[in-house]
């Protein structure tokens, strides 16, 4: 997996530090934070903190000792041995875009059905550049509110082999998750987590109880959590970055002290998706100014509390795949990378501010996180890398396409793009004169049509099939016919 | 003008900065360069270093002596002195694109006339984004060649009144170039520059005679010069990054030598023009990983000589206005500042590798400009920045939209997009559809409609049509119909 192995770029003092340190110490034992869940209060009480109703008022110091516990980094087991992940330092893990209820296919835009859901994990088997297989890729509405979470995590396990996310709706579907797990792996399951999940607090300051009794049960199990805070500044921060850093770290941290209390030790990503509000419409940004800042703070405070981290991912305000919705994915894209973050998710397929899972934004996603891999792995300077010899060969005033040098070292000198065109105007136009959502459209096709299903035990996959099938009539919805994979 | 104070994002190592300094060394002293004008053999000569036939051989140590004559930070004037630039330090300029044969306007692509010249003056004016008028934004191919000049020097010296960029055709354009400034300023040229200039490397290591004669003319005249090496990767240079980041400081440090043996001290900037070769089309390409790392090594490299620094802009290889064009652009303007260019040339409108300038894509540079001057303001983290008040105010589960901290900031709290549309589906398609390009379209239309030219001296102006007239049939060209601007 990819190694980020280039200098961070870090931009708060030592005394920006130090007041955002004062910050959230203040939040959280003057303010407080809700936990709606009464068996998480229990938790803090039993811990000694001060919890009137719902809210924990919590010793900041205690809140660091909990987070202490937390491992700085840990593997996330594949069912494919050579696609298991290491969450953590240098390492930086890619998942596509994670619950969007619409889908758009080129000029069409349409609710999300099942056979999408299952589009989009093949397409995130397909390319390296992504890491996991992902998690609620779309909402598929074909399939009933009870039990789709049992297709889904079915088309993760068996259409993919990386690592997935799993459901977060309920503890009875965390539990479907961490069971399906156990068949996925042999009947037990390894010592580190085979799922990551999401579990976003409802900012600001408040965890509701449907997620955090998910948490509860991935903690029980030593199943990865994602703690995050749900940051749309002016919505639910305040309209300040310093203000919004500060509330992020005492909702992050306020769950990681409970993820410790419920099971020491077990592994958890400090979570961020921080954007701002477009104050003139009142709609959600991204893609700002305001957001990659967000980003290059989070990433040097996640490292001072010795935690892994996870980020937004190619976040954009766009409609269709047009400039905006590239600059607006770069602008988060490259900041992601200049902050080393850990895990990130929307890395592929966001579009409409995370309303629409899309085919051709899949694609350009998957063009800029190949770019900025290549980009970011440090220059090597040697004398060789010099090639004094190619200057000797060329001298003044020739060129360089025919030396020995460049015979030598073309074919993996550079970069070589998936969608990116290079082609003059007469070729381009010869061509059929397409943009690069037009080409986008051809390679996710062309994708779909040569993939090809990774080998799965077929005990595990009946087994998976009966849990789904048997589960399915439990929840009280109808059966579906049997998928074909 | 815009300061840039944040960190410098910094790659090389020491040792990686002592095997590159090696590198220049040998190429100057042990294959030469080539400098195609026999006056500029005459001052290497007579300053000592060897020359044969075309070629000097540079002694590493004189080279660096007549760099450090160059001056570290320069002011740039503009005749309205509220728009005089600084060239050096934390200082960013941006120019427009410069060079292109041919224009795009939506979904016309067509050769460039004199009318589409002062409509991007017009634009550059218009735009606090961009600091200087241009230069050759695009060629006129409607008027000829011998006297265009003229006609683009009049169009930057009144339609706009930021400093602007000189002809580098001849010495004989050069002349004109100055005379013109002359007269713009009343007569006699201020101490500062009133012009800059692109001198190209004709790379591999030769200096063509016509570029330098007109490099000679600024520099006796005190009028800034950019030297700058043109390197396309496996064309103009070796397939390696390093070998090319040593080919540029022996190419642009043998130039400026020249510069300050004609007139020590005088203006000079660092000019760096890096991508690859597409491998496999043997096209150009921009907006690679590669011309990314080549912008950070080349800022790190230049302060080191503690010179001033020229790079590239929204380069991209696209033909039209699409994610490509974007996702390219911005690839090469974040690393821009981060590197921290002093002096950033096709910073708007640049298309298709430079061979179009286009209306739509000036819109759409011009929004990356604005969000990432934004970006890179220092962060204040202040005890007031945390707007404790506000959480107190919303607390746990609310919202910020109506608190009183949001209704003090919310008019300036946040970037405000130009192009940029956070519309939702409804509210787009109702308000027709249109993506990023089209709604550049729009915006590009409504400032050359909004366009109010800069009051000047009318006996200036007349002094300067009767400038242009004379030498226009001096030349041996018709006379066109006098301006009407």
């Amino acid at each position: 997996m990819y190694l980020n192995q280039m200098p961070r770029y870090e931009i708060l003092s030592e005394e920006a530090m130090d007041v955002l340190d004062g910050g959230w110490r203040r939040i959280v034992s003057e303010l407080g934070v809700e936990f709606m869940l009464p068996e998480a209060l229990d938790y803090f009480r039993a811990a000694g903190q001060k919890v009137e109703e719902n809210k924990v008022f919590l010793d900041p110091e205690f809140v660091l000792e909990q987070v202490a516990k937390a491992p700085r980094e840990f593997d996330l087991v594949a069912r494919n041995p050579e696609k298991s992940l290491h969450v953590g330092g240098d390492h930086m893990a890619f998942s596509g875009v994670y619950g969007p209820p619409f889908v758009r296919e080129g000029d069409v835009r349409r609710d999300a059905k099942m056979a999408d859901f299952e589009n989009f994990v093949r397409l995130a088997q397909s390319f390296d550049e992504l890491d996991s297989a992902g998690g609620t890729i779309v909402e598929p509405e074909d399939r009933p509110l009870d039990s789709r979470h049992l297709d889904m995590v079915y088309a993760l396990q068996t259409l993919s082999d990386k690592p997935y996310m799993g459901s977060v709706i309920s503890a009875e579907n965390a539990r479907d998750t961490v069971a399906m797990g156990e068949i996925l792996f042999g009947g037990a399951l390894p010592d580190s987590p085979v799922s990551i999940s999401l579990i976003n607090c409802n900012s600001p300051l408040r965890w509701d109880d449907r997620m955090l009794s998910a948490m509860l049960e991935y903690n029980r199990t030593n199943q990865a959590v994602i703690t995050t805070p749900f940051l749309l500044m002016g919505a639910m921060s305040p309209v300040s970055i310093p203000a919004t850093l500060v509330q992020q770290m005492a909702e992050a941290l306020s769950g990681i002290a409970l993820t410790q209390l419920v099971q020491p030790g077990c592994p958890v990503v400090f979570g961020s998706f921080l954007s701002n509000t477009d104050m003139k419409t009142g709609s959600p940004s991204f893609g700002t100014p305001e957001s990659a800042i967000g980003l290059l703070c989070t990433g040097q405070i996640a490292r001072r509390f010795g935690l892994p981290w996870r980020s937004g991912g190619g976040l954009n305000a766009s409609t269709v795949v047009d400039a905006q919705a590239a600059y607006e994915s770069l602008m988060t894209m490259l900041p992601t990378f200049l902050a080393g973050a850990n895990f990130v998710m929307h890395a592929a397929g966001w579009l409409e501010g995370g309303l629409v899972s899309c085919y051709e934004k899949f694609i350009v996603d998957i063009e800029l996180l190949r770019m900025l891999k290549h980009e970011f792995k440090p220059l090597e300077v040697t004398e060789e890398s010099l090639a004094f010899d190619a200057h000797q060969e060329v001298g003044s005033g020739g060129h360089f396409l025919g030396a020995a040098h460049t015979l030598m070292h073309f074919r993996d000198c550079f970069y070589r793009p998936l969608l990116s065109s290079t082609d003059n105007f007469d070729r381009w136009t010869k061509a059929g004169g397409r943009d690069a959502a037009a080409r986008a459209a051809e390679i996710w096709r062309k994708t779909l049509d040569e993939y090809e299903q990774p080998p799965i035990d077929e005990g595990v996959r009946g087994e998976l099939r009966d849990y789904v099938a048997r589960r399915r009539i439990e929840l009280g919805d109808e059966p579906v016919p049997t998928p074909a994979f």
